[in-house]
């Protein structure tokens, strides 16, 4: 029951249309329906994450389709889990809706969500629909991890830190969406999709959690610099880190040259950030996981975090070196 | 990271410090302040429900206090859980925050959610914050349940019908905040509480699940109309209903005589509405789960919900008879 006017969209219509057919596994003893969903218990321990991707704050819909908005609203739970090593199993979604979007869109937003749902093996379970002033996709993820999983606290002094992937891409592509820089090409392309379209490193996450000790992990969702400060404080430890070792791909230095400001303080690249003895070399660990790794410093027992160039620290979290005097995230 | 300008409020810290002192039982592995939360496993099968409350259309703030909205963003919750006859064990909270609202309020706003998560045995285990044009508070509840559990669709032909507590106190208290019915003292004061700091009816649920069969059950909080006729879909049956069974608090009758409009349509009672064989008095099974309960129609075969007024049929589904064109919802 809601205090305001009825909104053209009837809602309980649109949520049974959109649900009727929703990916259900075997976990799932009652989905969408009744006033909960019903799911057999859970194989081992359990993880919980919920995040909102809200219009004007995190997307535009001039940006992208429906599809990808749909899908890119798991993806960012799909990591969370990722970054603890856990399997994800299922979700329920809220979905705030506003006037001037109609049933066909919401149908092909669904379309979206079924697809990344059913492409990571996960249950859509649950949902409500609601009226509000901004379009909002907020997704809780339920997953299931054995006795390893990866936390943000584990990191010991005299790790090695490392990355998957490339790092900026999501950022840069953002910032071309925005207008604010200029590509063409191949790597326009590639660039906007990284922001637009990102992965979740579930499998890469899982066998990471099966390493020996299980890593210290988090996904860069809000940036390299304030992700890893992430980390080192919840492990009271501090880093250095190494300038010229963060992997920037071929695209990013084709528009961006070796400029590492938006690798660093850029977030939604979705990559996994992890912290474990450096026994083996990057290409053997690159395997063994299944997913390019790079390494890209060492953790320290002094607690700040130091960017080195050349041997020398060009920033660190204390002081606001020249050049540098953005790495300091605001907090957005 | 967001794309719009970064908001007065320090979300992370925000979040950091309201989360200092959450209410965390032996179940949690690892709360808030990781990429997920970890839990223990379900003891029995697990329930899954999600509910949004949004500034405008679910609530003013001119009309509650932080503690009591807080409150009541988790009751909404609980009183899914408590239809299927399950125990409520954990939740994870997504707060849109918007500007003009400082960290006092949430302070406060989440003081009233904890109050109420321990009242109920819940534990916070994790919690996004971004901003938005609008307040909402949207929360995933989590819960278990042995076998045997309600479930809408189990409504039979034969059974009797039956709602906890009165119905349309909350839809009047309304009413009344809204400036559109006047009341004075005890009454005004019971009808605005009953909307504002509404309870779920968690243990009559668990009481109810247990008895042999497990009734058919739901939440009234769209309306007893619209609710009953959920269960009837889902079951694939019809009812009829007495109107003068219907259950008014004396408060209700005294701001509104014996019109039922409200009962039937009001939402936001968070009363339970079952179905099952009466066996038994009302007297007797009000006193077997803990709080009253009455007996207000029956299911039959014909897939119709009549409302009976003196023998007479006052209201069907199909049709609309004089007086009753309100009855179907708006899909508000």
């Amino acid at each position: 029951m809601a205090i305001a006017p009825t909104n053209p969209l009837r809602e309980f219509d649109l949520i049974e249309r959109l649900c009727a057919k929703l990916p259900q596994g075997r976990r799932t003893i009652l989905g969408v329906g009744d006033d909960c969903a019903v799911l057999a218990p859970a194989r081992g321990r359990q993880v919980v994450t919920i995040d909102s991707m809200v219009e004007g704050i995190h997307f535009k819909l001039a940006w992208t389709n429906p599809e990808m908005l749909g899908a890119r609203a798991l993806t960012v739970n799909l990591s969370d889990v990722a970054a603890m090593g856990a399997t994800p199993t299922a979700c329920v979604i809220n979905l705030a809706i506003r006037e001037g979007l109609n049933a066909v869109f919401f149908g092909r937003l669904y379309a979206g969500l079924m697809q990344a749902a059913r492409d990571a093996g996960v249950d859509i379970v649950g949902g409500n629909i609601t009226r509000a002033d901004q379009l909002s996709i907020t997704i809780t993820l339920l997953g299931e991890v054995g006795d390893r999983l990866m936390r943000r606290d584990r990191a010991r002094v005299g790790d090695a830190i490392y990355v998957t992937g490339t790092l900026g891409d999501a950022a840069l592509g953002l910032r071309i969406l925005q207008g604010q820089v200029r590509a063409r090409g191949e790597s326009r392309k590639y660039l906007i999709d990284r922001f637009l379209a990102p992965s979740a490193r579930i499998a890469a996450g899982k066998k990471l959690a099966r390493l020996d000790p299980a890593p210290a992990a988090i996904d860069i969702s809000d940036g390299l610099w304030q992700d890893l400060g992430h980390i080192l404080d919840r492990s009271n430890v501090g880093a250095e880190m190494e300038v010229d070792a963060i992997p920037l791909s071929t695209a990013y230095r084709a528009v961006n040259g070796d400029n590492p400001e938006l690798a660093l303080r850029g977030g939604d690249d979705y990559e996994l950030l992890f912290c474990m003895p450096p026994r083996i070399s990057d290409a053997a660990l690159s395997r063994k996981i299944g997913v390019r790794v790079t390494r890209i410093g060492r953790v320290v027992a002094e607690k700040n975090l130091r960017l080195i160039d050349h041997g020398r620290a060009i920033a660190d979290r204390s002081r606001r070196l020249s050049g540098w005097d953005q790495l300091e995230p605001s907090k957005a």
